[in-house]
């Protein structure tokens, strides 16, 4: 019996990650999160401040994968294009959602300057959406079909991403172990590939590092069958015994 | 007078990525350095330890910037396929590179097990191609045509970057000076939108922060004229200073 995959594809938008100014922490916090919802992250492009780029990606992503996330580009300002990006993508208008409006009034009642005409940018979103729901600050993110605009700043889209969780359809969640080795990883090749052909339900990531002076890696088992995932870490184990190294299950 | 702009795009190769398990930092290290070059970043994806899909970001990227560079996949274990699946999108075969054999030879001639058979697998490369040192280990990178194949642990793809500095042409690297105030960025919005639209050969960005209780933006202004930048930034901070807001030069 062979499950479903559902499967995702994530567009980072930022000339700042392009230029290597900002590091991004939203493919790895994104990826973690759909992997608790059984939902494997397939593919990311990260593309510039520019419409033609994200347009060209949303609607490759879309198309190839069950669900789309976008990261920036949903603030006040004048290099915030997201929305219109994505409203040319489907080919829907941009719209004032009527409670995006009212929550930004809300949030800025008591701030200097009130709802300016640049906040109100903020409520603006392809035709049709939904919000979704930020405790962090006033701006929404937007969920649009199998769209979900999140925002770029890393803590904000937690909080997105922290309300979505469990109303996307996911399968079994891919699970993962750990097994560390004080070893040169290309010592230990040949029994990581005898291990993995002989559990073909599990794949086997090997990570080396090089740490205090010593060369060393960590095998990554991955499966959504946890049985299969127990034999092939006990598989690996005994390969790594038999060769002589000490290992450490949970890695190094 | 308008100057060539050289392009290059990213592949990161690496379930370990999308999974979330390792936070990429290749990304932001290549797109720095390729900023020195002279070479803007215009493009990342990252896909999956897959064949098929390794050849078709490889094959779409290649054709479209000037450069292409990859991380990841080029170690001596089962997962490691970047370089099959190059010369298998430059339609060329995978040969022993001789003079990588002999760079093996010596790396592993002190070292227990020796030049195994998984280790040789370092040395393989798409027909045609050259290496790229590495001072950190045994492997080096690969370079064919427009291709670059850069390892996936940051400080071996650093070594590689550093030895490939000054050897890809490049035109006039991009400028920036960031302006950092305290203020919400919402609030200064329209005054950024018109100093933009006034300073053509320049882009402001606009990066937001909550910090210590306060929230803030960081204002990058890029360009490739050193001139036109001074202006903008110039402009940018009179505005700024208009609107009664204090701003620090450098940044927050």
């Amino acid at each position: 019996m062979s499950e479903r995959i559902w499967t995702a594809g994530l567009v980072v938008i930022g000339d700042e990650i392009l230029s290597g100014r900002t590091h991004d922490k939203n493919i790895a916090q994104i990826a973690s999160w759909l992997q608790v919802q059984g939902i494997r992250l397939s593919e990311v492009r990260v593309v510039p401040d520019v419409t033609q780029r994200i347009v060209t990606a949303v609607n490759a992503l879309r198309e190839e994968y069950d669900y789309l996330f976008t990261t920036g580009g949903i603030g006040p300002t004048h290099d915030d294009i997201t929305v219109d990006a994505v409203a040319e993508a489907l080919g829907v208008a941009v719209v004032i959602h009527p409670e995006a409006r009212a929550l930004l009034e809300r949030y800025y009642a008591d701030k200097p300057g009130g709802l300016t005409e640049a906040r109100l940018r903020m409520a603006r979103v392809p035709e049709g959406a939904e919000l979704i729901p930020n405790r962090m600050s006033g701006a929404p993110g937007i969920r649009l079909g199998n769209i979900h605009l999140m925002a770029g700043v890393p803590h904000i889209t937690a909080g997105m991403l922290d309300a979505l969780t469990g109303s996307l359809e996911g399968g079994a969640p891919l699970l993962t172990e750990t097994i560390g080795c004080w070893t040169a990883e290309s010592e230990i090749a040949e029994a990581l590939r005898a291990v993995e052909q002989a559990h073909p339900a599990c794949q086997i990531g090997s990570y080396p590092f090089f740490r205090d002076g010593r060369v060393g890696a960590n095998f990554v088992v991955r499966s959504t069958d946890p049985q299969a995932l127990a034999a092939c870490v006990t598989a690996l184990c005994e390969a790594l015994a038999t060769e002589g190294y000490d290992f450490t299950p949970g890695g190094i």
